[in-house]
């Protein structure tokens, strides 16, 4: 019995998310059929991040055990001839069994992309999501700030979400504006449900001059809901990357990890 | 009676290229049912490059000819709506009758994209053509600067293409590296029949070392096309841009466009 520590990627626009459902395709479901035909196994993967149905991923990270005699850093190559092409693995490597893909992430990179022309553009459409308003990326990154740190993001949680602690620190925020792409980047040590989307769709108000630059400062005092802009379409944002403890390297997971 | 001008973006994944065809799915005829479905009328549409199966474009332009009364900057608007949500309209203008889309470009800048990286990106998978091997996009830019300036291109025409004269002029040709992503970018005053795709299939392979830097200029020499690489697949490609006489700025044809 070995652990197996997996990246990979997957276009989430067929997907009901990354987890497993009774009545819709979950990529978690997809991955582990795809391991029960490799190996013969039932296998059950952990994946860091379970992100909503429609939520792309770039560097998403999960980890499953197997008997099976296919060496760890071999499963990218095995999977991606079974995977649809919408699901690829990355990269592969053996953990030690204290390895957990979600209990030990320590950190989580999103980013949340618009299309700010006039037209959606073919290529992007299921990728960026659309705003033709000009959006002003200075007073989006500005205002972006105040969410730096450690705070209760109560006001930042969909409904739905589970309960409990709502205290959670952003490392990173940043906008950036490349031609007509406006990306909302945030690193942070874990996210409220819907929180990514909650502030993507937030700072587009706040471009469009549709809310106050303070709505944001505002929310983090009250934990009012109501002051923030809607929860941004789920087909705009992606998971970028995974951070463990000790991590040297994109892609590794540092200290829990044999063959690096 | 007026002319409309129209710049577009589609995604060529789904169709059998630009042309009309007797037997298959084109964006011409997707789009010409679209404006069928608008106006009423039976509307035939002129793009400026016939873009092959598969290829991509966020730069196509075209013109058609109308009796209805919506206004040609209005069709991007109009046409949105009816058309799938894969090609989508960027700008419409007036043009006047002796304007030609076809005939009257001056140039095209084409971007062929690899993914190069051990396994193909589950988001680019359609966009970008996969290489896993390393390519030295240093050799690819050197080599590549031979095909600079009027040559006489017949080794880069693939069979099926129209005869006739086989001189072109590239005016710009790149090779860019961004992390995992490595774009072959040119502007030329026309190309013959998968010339775009030889280029690129020729770059990589030397970028690869599996073809010396030299073959490029021999090919130019003797018109062999067997000294070359293999035709690129046809989903790394994309038409950026299609340029006019006395062009001021992007998406609209100066000279002969009467609302600019």
């Amino acid at each position: 019995m070995k652990r197996v520590f997996l990246t990979l990627s997957y276009d989430g626009t067929a997907y009901a998310g990354w987890q497993r459902q009774k009545n819709a395709l979950s990529v978690q479901q997809v991955l582990e059929e795809a391991l029960t035909r490799l190996t013969c196994e039932r296998i059950s993967v952990t994946g860091a991040s379970r992100t909503d149905a429609g939520v792309h991923a770039l560097g998403q990270a999960a980890h499953f055990d197997t008997c099976c005699n296919i060496p760890p850093e071999k499963f990218s190559f095995a999977l991606n001839t079974v995977l649809p092409g919408d699901i690829r693995i990355l990269s592969g490597h053996e953990a030690t069994f204290d390895f957990h893909a979600r209990f030990d992430a320590c950190a989580k990179t999103y980013h949340y992309v618009f299309h700010n022309a006039p037209h959606v553009n073919a290529l992007s459409r299921l990728y960026h999501a659309h705003i033709p308003q000009p959006l002003n990326d200075n007073q989006m990154r500005d205002s972006a700030r105040v969410l730096l740190g450690r705070h209760d993001f109560s006001a930042f949680r969909g409904s739905g979400g589970a309960l409990g602690n709502t205290a959670r620190e952003i490392t990173e925020i940043d906008v950036i504006r490349e031609a007509e792409t406006v990306t909302v980047v945030v690193t942070g040590n874990a996210f409220l449900y819907h929180m990514v989307r909650i502030i993507a769709g937030t700072l587009a108000a706040i471009g469009q001059g549709k809310l106050p630059l303070s709505c944001l400062q505002e929310a983090l005092c009250t934990g009012d809901r109501l002051v923030l802009g809607a929860t941004a379409p789920a087909h705009g944002l992606c998971l970028m990357r995974v951070y463990y403890p000790n991590q040297t390297a994109p892609d590794t997971c540092g200290h829990r990890l044999r063959n690096d």
